[in-house]
């Protein structure tokens, strides 16, 4: 028994060094982290976090430092399942999903820190321990890049040491988008991989006719063609093509994860631990993705996921997204032979840079 | 086009007279009060708010005052669905449910209050006009009362005009609990009309059990047996049960409602709307309801439900609640030959006593 003595949570606005846009999330111009450190009684200390695209991360601390913290302190912060199981009972009745998942997400992922750093252990090893690299690709929130800036950052992707890479799709004109898939895979050659997000903008009918355009390019997986809740519309667009489908970004609790391996009939599961629920909760979502035979990916927050990709047997890809955290920690991501690298140091290996954050706080 | 040129948003946190407990929530000592004031162009304003049982009342205040408002000053506050539709976009990745679908609410029933306000009508009549009046039930949060203290209750409810009631259950003991039933049956005779709620505190298994146990006490019907989440085990407890199985006040998102209609076997539905995103989520989760053959009622906020429920020819019972919010606004709940009666003033008719939640105000 070691008690949480002390939850400091803070919300950092961070703006990003250029507009990015996608097909339904619009522009981005800041993101937002809220970060939660923990200290036990025997003076162990983890840090935790969540981010947002820019949106939300007021009433993610609101809910911490009013509903959660208060609760938690005293509590044995070693126990990570009953403390998880409590706070999603605690918040129940304004939770299940939403921001509450993100809230608990960031006092998760404390906690795992605190776990491996008391363990001696790496995360990808606290957490499965399968391996410590995964194969990994280039994510960017592209959607509105003129095609020459989109084809000059694929080439940016691949000069970095990468294999595989993904756009954004679900231009007014789905023409374009079709056109910008073509000359991405012209650019890249027949040799590297390719996936498409279309962040949900389509219907079930317009999904079905743009994944039928774009099989010729050999695409490994589409992306949330449609709204994340529409799980067998998702089914539909399966039977109706032959690109499989991807999702997880925003399926936040256990049951929509659930849903979404029954009845969506997907490729690829990608859980977001900053979303889900933390890491227990992504490794919830991966536990099901096994179940299923699915392999699972990630969204976002590569720095964490590297880890938990790569401690599964069925981890699959890695996003690697464009937030540029790696300017905030101490360890940019390591890519060796076109594979990310976990960090090898106890905990998640995920260290800010607080000084540099500092700038960006919020009060 | 008149645009929103102020959002006020305030917290309030109330003290209950007793502490209330119910099978999953655990102890009530407060409820917590977020009102959403708003004022257009030409000088007309209207009050909206939602409810939490004591937590996340911060989160949803965050929510609007750094999320929602900022992007919605300017906007048509008249054009109510244009305005919707953007919430739920503009929050939409740490939103779908949750504190986003609590903020929403109470933005949209303010929006709601101007609109009435401007045509000079009730709510009542604006949202359907069937009629202004509806079949109301007293519901205790009265699962750790003694019998006697229970019994007691219930017969307050009867002096107070109510032919219908509806207690807690899921005890420890569900002995207890059958006990428990029997005797409320005992005491109200065959009139009363009489129902239960479990709070989603039962598996599928015991909740089959139970319904069968007391079976012979004519309840009308069994709510929330097990979590919302389980759509398809609501329907097993349906095929295998013959009491009709209630539930709503855990939907948030007119997704869930949806898979409830289609997958939960329910005779009963029952959206709040302060958390399934106000009198527009309200509106659209009775029409749901309606396609499917089911009564539309109502979770607490009896106040502004009973337009709600009384303005829609498939509406059937208005929840009363134990929350004593009638002690704060200028017009406590009227009660006639055992049907609750709606505000006849234009608006929603819910008017608070700003002077006496004062006290209460955080900040
Ligand atoms: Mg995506
Ligand atoms: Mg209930």
């Amino acid at each position: 028994m070691h008690e949480i003595t002390s939850i400091n949570c803070q919300l950092f606005r961070v703006p990003l060094p250029e507009v990015l846009s996608d097909a339904k999330h619009g522009d981005h111009f800041h993101f937002e982290l809220v970060t939660c450190t923990i200290t036990l009684s025997d003076g162990s200390e983890g840090t935790g976090y969540t981010y947002t695209g820019g949106k939300g991360g007021h009433a993610i601390r609101a809910m911490i430092e009013h509903d959660l913290a208060p609760a938690l302190l005293g509590k044995d912060g070693t126990d990570i399942a009953a403390l998880y199981d409590f706070m999603e009972w605690h918040i129940h009745y304004v939770g299940r999903g939403g921001i509450a998942s993100f809230a608990i997400s960031a006092i998760d992922i404390a906690l795992w820190d605190i776990r491996g750093k008391r363990l001696g252990q790496p995360l990808w090893q606290v957490a499965g321990g399968a391996g410590n690299s995964c194969q990994a690709y280039c994510g960017g929130i592209d959607l509105m890049f003129p095609l020459e800036k989109l084809l000059g950052n694929i080439c940016g992707y691949l000069a970095r040491g990468f294999t595989a890479v993904k756009i954004k799709v679900g231009r007014p004109d789905r023409a374009e988008d079709v056109e910008r898939v073509r000359a991405v895979r012209e650019l890249i050659g027949p040799d590297v991989t390719f996936m498409v997000d279309a962040n949900y903008s389509l219907s079930v009918a317009e999904a079905i006719d743009f994944s039928r355009a774009i099989e010729p390019y050999d695409i490994t997986w589409f992306e949330e063609p449609t709204i994340p809740d529409d799980y067998t519309g998702y089914a539909e667009i399966a039977a109706a093509t032959n690109i499989p489908l991807a999702m997880g970004e925003n399926l936040h609790t256990i049951h929509e994860f659930q849903y979404a391996c029954e009845q969506a009939d997907l490729g690829f599961l990608q859980p977001d631990a900053s979303n889900c629920g933390g890491i227990t909760g992504w490794l919830a979502a991966a536990q099901l993705a096994k179940q299923h035979g699915l392999p699972v990916c990630s969204h976002g927050m590569q720095e964490l996921h590297v880890s938990l990709v790569s401690s599964q047997a069925h981890g699959g890809w890695l996003e690697v997204h464009s937030f540029p955290i790696d300017e905030y920690t101490t360890r940019p991501l390591v890519v060796e032979n076109a594979r990310a690298v976990a960090p090898d140091v106890p905990g998640t290996g995920v260290v800010f840079d607080w000084d540099k954050l500092l700038t960006y706080r919020q009060h």
